[in-house]
């Protein structure tokens, strides 16, 4: 029967599972009434409240699920992080699920969901896909509330000198749209304000997004706000939200979307959908509210990072956890076989086909991801999510290979088979964090110099040979140590395909040299950006945009979303 | 006692008050769980399948509350509308009230909430001054993804010819920024879209505003987003939304959105506050899928209109009531002391000063409203809302002179007192409805051209002695001719302050000309705008924006928002 039911579609199967009432997952939990509210009935907010409540509970154990390099093949890394959390809880763990939260603009793009696949999903994916509980238009709000706040303190009179040139703040949409990209605003004449070059980002993009998901509490998120550089003045000295006075009022803006999402899974396993900055000039991790709620409120938590190990959980390991204090007890790599025949040079086209050959070539992608987390000290499970193509010999080779250098690894089948197919690689999870030792520290202390933080990454993460520093990239190390911001994490922003700057660089490239085009300053984040190369910080919609299939069914239902 | 509680402020009464949780005030009107969802514990919205269930249950009766012309002195319309509602209940009739939902935007650049003031407030007001159940945001959304549709269209090839010189589509966001108004998009290359001239509205600007509040459903809100006109191709031709193919997303952008908010008053009356377009270039008038809904589930229903009644109450009988098929059973018009001594000529800083001169010199204005809604055959009832300034006298004097001609009229003290503050208007009304024939009909056959249809209106309602049209109104008036537009009714883009286009002129001017500069199709919402003079959509930022203020006390309440 489970055969035929997985020829079923994400929405299908989404729109006839039986979902639980969210005050019944709530009141699962030991959650009081004054601590929560509904959204909808099977949606619900979390109580910030509930941190001091819970004060003297333990905290639970916090797994991270993260990839190999992305290839187009598809690794279902939020699938496995969804089944992950199921299957926990079938053997007996009282688990809960923390992941980050989609935006709204690039459904508008391609067809497609971002809440896990098959039997491993967080419902409901309509919503969650769409308005969901409204979050990113309130950080939408606070972008553009500053950037008015800008743009009319000049208008005012522009008391604080600030450089119309010099200003590095964007306004931000929740949209994939690329004529906002570049544009000239303030025209019309002196009643219009002050003419100057601008952009929207998408508002994933916003550095509103990365604090949102690094503040640990309100008058954290408040401070961090007013941290945020917005522009430089004539002096080229920078000034923050904090000189605008803006902090207040944008946590005003925030004070509801802060607390966490609370929704299930296809097997009602409670779920904490919140935060979901991008991965690459941000660290693309849900919030550490959600994630440190949870870890009060289950024995486990099974969180994800974006993108493969090298971007993902490097970020979550040196930034996230390190501001956050949260001690990760495991990580989980998923890999699957196709991306691993990519990995090793097969085409997509030809992927379908059995090729050990291929896949062989393709391990050093995931040898060296293994060794990238094994610097950080953290027990490792490899996880092999499972492809309806994939043949017992390939999925045999890489246990073995992995058997035979002392690695853990499992088959999951989480996304035909739900929790159940994902019971062994749970077991195999538990089994690791109690007897594997966790020496987890992050790869580098914050107080060498930037040059040094990049270059460690670079060299331990991504086995580069070489890092170049661009003149423009030497100048600003240079102003941002002047400024006293050397003291910060990196956060990179490199291509997600390859270890390298070269997207087309698969497999494990060796002796490459990375260059470090710009830096960037999230001081509110409490990062430094360092971009390898252009970033795409706005996408655009394709020639036949997903929106055009898009509509409403009679009784209300969505279509054409997924 | 209630001397000295005049005396707090809206913020302090509004936080001092017991709201019920809004399942019991869900639960008191009849409606079951399936019917509605909540969201948090004091909001709710109210299933659009509610109207199959109750269409068999008699349409309570709809009273509008309108003003005289507005001064700076203020008015306070929505607060006699809440105190309207509270008191009908008091003295026995099941009442719900339907309000328009504000704007966040504003609320950052002047402090100051809307939604009733005093005793006489709909709650929680820090909610639906901000993000409330997100609206606005899903408005603000569909409103720019029909926008890089359009832009994304011309980028990839342009197959429908639109000319990008003629595209009259604007983005929109929900805040003050004026330095979006004019901006050139599209800039940076062939990669980065198609460089044009664009500008931002405020949201409750945009086309899609407007039809959320006029539409009866939701395929009747589909099919009107299909009909917007979003440019003219190389051919002068319309471009719709339709041709685009954008009308399903946008649905399906607005569907959870569409449902009428239900909250509650101080005196935990029912209020649906739902829809805010603006009433210049829009009809001014929340929804009416809100305002039918009110009218099932309650005897009566009280609503409101923006501005005075040559606006709002105008566009409420002519568009939103002939659309909707709602025939309202009397219209209270709001006057008071100062504003109709400030129409007499007398100046804002001399009003606490009694001054019986001046008021009997300001009573035209409302003598010629009074006159427009005798045109338009409706019940009129005159409510003097009572400042703590007002002498008995002058008060004394305005009943008199409605004694006088036959015009029912009553003092309303419902910012002090709350619903027992306003019975006795409140009985007025019902009097008056059960005494006065109801012959109401709108002012104008929409048959009739375009031309005809804006002098009626400028002549009847305004008192305009001459209407004269700018070449390009004359040349727009043909062309809407040629494209079947001159069906539909007139919304008129005028002066709130003046009967006239000139602000200046308060008081009852006659023989004034009124200039229509040019016509603006909004075919989705199905009214032809003429506008009279520059309208601001986009409005700015004052020199210390309330923005400046706001915050977030320790125990999460909003600070510096009123």
């Amino acid at each position: 029967m489970l055969e035929k039911l997985t020829f079923k579609s994400d929405i299908e199967i989404a729109q006839s599972a039986k979902m639980l009432r969210i005050e019944e997952i709530v009141g699962q939990l030991g959650i009081e009434e004054d601590d929560w509210e509904p959204y909808g009935r099977y949606k619900g907010k979390l109580s910030l409240d509930l941190f001091q409540k819970l004060q003297n509970v333990e905290d639970g154990k916090v797994v991270l699920v993260t990839a190999i390099s992305p290839t187009p093949a598809g690794e279902g890394k939020s699938t496995v992080t969804v089944g992950l959390g199921q299957a926990l809880n079938r053997v007996g763990k009282k688990t809960i699920i923390a992941l980050r939260e989609p935006s709204l603009g690039p459904s508008m793009g391609i067809k497609g969901g971002a809440a896990g696949g098959g039997y491993s999903q967080v419902m409901p994916m309509e919503d969650i896909n769409l308005h969901f509980t409204g979050d990113l238009h309130a950080i939408t709000t606070a972008n553009n509330a500053l950037a008015a706040l800008i743009d009319n303190h000049i208008h005012q009179g522009n008391e604080l000198n600030i450089d119309p040139r010099r200003i590095v703040w964007k306004r931000a949409l929740d949209m994939n749209d690329r004529a906002l990209r570049k544009i000239v605003i303030g025209l019309g004449g002196p009643v219009q304000g002050v003419p100057r070059e601008d952009g929207f980002d998408i508002t994933v993009a916003s550095e509103v997004m990365a604090i949102f998901c690094l503040a640990n509490d309100l008058e954290d998120l408040k401070i961090r706000l007013s941290k945020m550089v917005v522009a430089f003045d004539y002096d080229n000295q920078p000034i923050t939200a904090g000189h605008l006075n803006a902090q207040g009022a944008l946590t005003l803006l925030l004070k509801d979307a802060i607390r966490p999402n609370i929704v299930q899974t296809l097997e009602n396993t409670p779920a904490l959908v919140h935060g979901g900055p991008f991965a690459n000039i941000a660290h693309g991790c849900n919030s550490v509210i959600a994630t440190k709620l949870a870890s009060k409120l289950g024995e486990m938590v099974v969180t994800e990072a974006g993108f493969g190990a090298d971007l993902g959980a490097e970020k979550f390991l040196d930034i996230k956890a390190r501001y956050a204090g949260i001690k990760p007890s495991a990580v989980v790599i998923v890999a699957t076989v196709r991306a691993l025949k990519m990995h090793g040079g097969l085409a997509k086209e030809y992927l379908k086909n059995p090729d050990l050959e291929a896949l062989q070539k393709g391990m050093p992608n995931l040898e060296k991801h293994l060794e990238t987390l094994k610097e950080f000290g953290v027990p490792v499970v490899v996880a092999i999510n499972k492809f309806v193509t994939d043949t017992d010999e390939e999925v045999a080779f890489i246990k073995e290979w992995c058997d035979s250098r002392g690695i853990a690894a499992e088959e999951a089948d989480v996304w035909a088979k739900g929790g159940q197919g994902g019971e062994a690689l749970a077991k195999r999870v538990l089994e690791t964090i109690e007897t594997e030792e966790n020496k987890y520290k992050p790869l580098y202390e914050l107080n060498v110099s930037l040059q040094e933080k990049i270059e460690t990454i670079c060299k331990k993460v991504y086995g580069a040979g070489e890092v170049q520093f661009s003149p423009k990239a030497v100048k600003q190390m240079k102003q941002f140590t002047d400024f006293g911001w050397d003291q910060l994490p990196i956060c990179m922003a490199k291509t997600q395909y390859s270890f390298s700057d070269d997207p087309k660089k698969l497999g494990r490239p060796k002796n490459f040299t990375i260059t470090i085009r710009e830096l960037k300053p999230s001081i509110g984040a409490g990062f430094i950006v360092a971009l390898t190369g252009d970033v795409m910080t706005m996408p655009g919609l394709p020639k036949v945009p997903a929106a055009n299939n898009m509509d409403v069914s009679e009784d209300g239902k969505a279509v054409g979303l997924f």
